[in-house]
């Protein structure tokens, strides 16, 4: 479908840093067009196999993979571990090496889904996901675990894209020179790294300046830190952190106010979420309203969903005229046909 | 596929009373030509995805539904809240609105099951489909809830008039002037209303005669009662309730025997099922059995399965000759396909 | 697609053991014709549904029907009768009867799987398969059950013959003659009888030596012994069972090591796995290695998977380059649509 197409047949994704920069145009390229074309891919996937394992549960992921497996002509099984036999430390089970060549012979794709609270530390979920797609003959896509979301990431830019850009075209420029705001946001639930180090990761390879607005403790992994300051320079953008909220509003372009983990949420191998909670709801001061959107540069709003509404932002800005919430939940369907139909149609 | 068609595109299912006689009539023709022509309909929904919300589980329903969603070439989702964070008085999470809103942008349509035993009154289910209903921008289909269950009702006077008049036609004057007698059956599962409800509102639509009979203590909902009241006199019908069981087999046509709750059955907020089996198992004689079947006008069995054999019914009535609870069940089916295909289908 | 098609229309399938040979050897054919041409069947369970009933979680089984179905154009639900309402000898709910009854309307065939986990003694699987046989209009396969896998069976068989013989085309006489070492292994998982016992019925039906080697204490199901012995017989073969687990390699051209339960593993009508395991982890020695395969006659390695791999045997013959387990784990998926066309496809 697309020049690269062949080259990204057979590869994984499991952060869009791992792709090169035009692998991803593509890839957004495509997604457009599918949206523009709702059911005129039905023969890429045609009556084939995409397995979803969850890990940990979630709406908006299952139903938009189960869905774009149907809107591709195939068939996405959900699966979940826990009714699985897998080798564990303390466990007698099969192993990944044996789950994975299996798998394979029967999917053109295997999704995985592992959040935090399914880890006994960052980073492992991460080590799954590899492990998976070393012994894998087919695609491993992240359907979010502790450290990337890449279909969260894509679709967020498509759709800031189209909220800032001509609608109905992908132009990567569009998004070069704009400021996004990734601003921590109190809240009840103690969310993942993932959504908010994919959207610096691949905001930055678009050339968007990021701000990322924390208090003091909120630290992201710093190697993603790492990864975005060096794209920034690459693409002639600003990165920069700072704990001042007011100051990282202004002259933002797109704003994006989210709950995340303190680097403290692990502790003797668990994840405390409880005590993360309270630590994160001290921070009454840390949500997206209108004044600090006023701050802007009439910037749209942005959420990888679900919203913890009146935590994480007001719900006059979440269903306001500038909140593109709905269009990025709805563009999850659009980029995740076209990562499938880019790495898994048969030849 | 008929002249209503248009007019019911977009709309919810939540109970047949808010459908037009001639859209109930439409949707029934159209279930009739779908039983004859099983594999005829497969570019209905063809690619499309159809949402299934289990607030409780259920077999007869996700069989059918999932079934009818394959048959017109699509996929249904089986969805189990429990795993959604939904946003409730007690816990963060999502909103219906924001949950509705999304969904909207992947599915053609959503089902959405809730029972008594998930309330924390009467009538909370049927308030959180007019919520899902309120922001989704496609059909909401009731699949049960605690006060209808609208495609029962349909499978239901479809089956019957099966049974008593010609086969493979859907005469809609075959139920005109028969005798429905609802009969209170005493049993171990402590039921719902809704399938009585739908069958009373639906029968009575057709213009037969309803009757009530069940013990002291086991009324209705009044407002139900009082619509079918009101569709008996606008269809020349008469209706009556009744504590003499025996006197309600008298001349009917249809006999209808299940259990349902008593209208004490929620105390201090919590369903009490425990209690409403112990007090409807006093009532032993409450039961269809062959004797009481001879009092009436050669009837025919009917019950929305799945049967409390030797508390609802004996089983030499419910496997017998006049028995239609196979042919009932079956129509599930049909009808769900031609809900779904007259509301769902894309133009 | 074959001489006996129609013949095989409507047919259960609980044991290959009620198939005859000829039946087999087309069901076997059919699916090296399935594998060789992946997306060529597409037409044959088109939009139809099949109905997998998991009494016991599984994850292969579960994988390979439903990708099964989805490659015959169909669509398989995955349904766990815990959430169905069935009557016990204890709590009200549906009887088979009616669940089987109702189900044959919607579906074009049903699987079940139901382990010794979830009986009261062995045996008690065999019969509820049966039970649904009795009572529904459509065919009933066994996905494993207490007794038997017959979908392994065959998967078993025609990986061996691949492996043992030309590639591509199905010869039955490949194993004729070739000795068969199903070879009890200590571990940690008290497995069922029935992959070995399905495995020993068809290794007979084609022509190989059988030779059963186990511990004092862990004896199979006399009624299949003394089937196999016979179907040994017909077919010229020899059988044998034996303590001396050297003894049993000699000469091997298939080596099957798996663990199995033994025949006291119930008490008071309760599985006692607990008990089990720690008998069995008695028998260290019991585990296929390097030094025992290299006494036979250059044997193959199979297993039906998932392997508890140190028990059942070492890494290096479970993954070494005699190692069939992952085509025979393929072949499930290629047995079974061929069982499915051949019984389930409406003429």
């Amino acid at each position: 479908m697309n020049d690269t197409k062949g080259k990204l047949r057979g590869r994984d994704l499991i952060v869009t840093q791992e792709w090169s920069r035009e692998e991803l145009l593509d890839a957004l390229d495509l997604a457009v067009r599918m949206k523009q074309d709702r059911l005129g891919f039905t023969h890429v996937l045609k009556d084939r196999t995409f397995f979803m394992f969850f890990y940990n549960p979630s709406v908006r992921t299952r139903q938009s993979f189960e869905c774009a497996a149907t809107e591709l002509g195939g068939h996405a099984q959900f699966l979940e571990p826990k009714s699985m036999r897998l080798k564990t430390a303390k466990t007698a089970g099969e192993t990944v090496e044996d789950a994975a060549k299996v798998m394979s012979r029967y999917a053109c794709g295997i999704g995985v889904r592992i959040l935090e609270d399914k880890c006994s530390r960052y980073g492992e979920g991460d080590e799954l996901l590899r492990e998976y797609a070393k012994w894998a003959e087919v695609p491993i896509v992240s359907m979010a675990h502790d450290k990337f979301h890449p279909c969260q990431g894509l679709a967020d830019v498509m759709g800031w894209t189209e909220w800032l850009g001509p609608k109905g075209k992908f132009d990567p420029d569009i998004l070069k020179g704009r400021k996004l705001l990734m601003a921590w946001g109190h809240g009840a639930l103690a969310r993942s790294w993932c959504s908010v180090q994919e959207a610096m990761l691949i905001g930055s390879r678009l050339g968007m300046d990021i701000t990322v607005a924390a208090p003091e403790g909120y630290d992201l992994d710093p190697e993603v830190i790492d990864w975005t300051n060096r794209n920034c320079k690459t693409h002639g953008a600003r990165f920069e952190q700072t704990h001042d909220l007011t100051a990282g509003y202004k002259g933002a372009h797109v704003v994006y106010s989210r709950n995340w983990m303190s680097p403290g949420a692990y502790r003797d191998g668990e994840f405390r979420r409880q005590e993360e909670v309270e630590k994160a709801l001290k921070h009454a001061d840390w949500i997206c309203d209108a004044d600090k959107m006023a701050l802007t540069d009439n910037a749209i709003f942005t959420h990888p969903m679900p919203i913890d509404r009146g935590h994480e932002v007001t719900d006059d800005v979440a269903s306001g005229p500038r909140s593109c919430i709905y269009d990025v939940a709805e563009n999850r369907l659009h980029v995740q046909k076209a990562v499938m139909a880019l790495t898994m149609e048969t030849p």
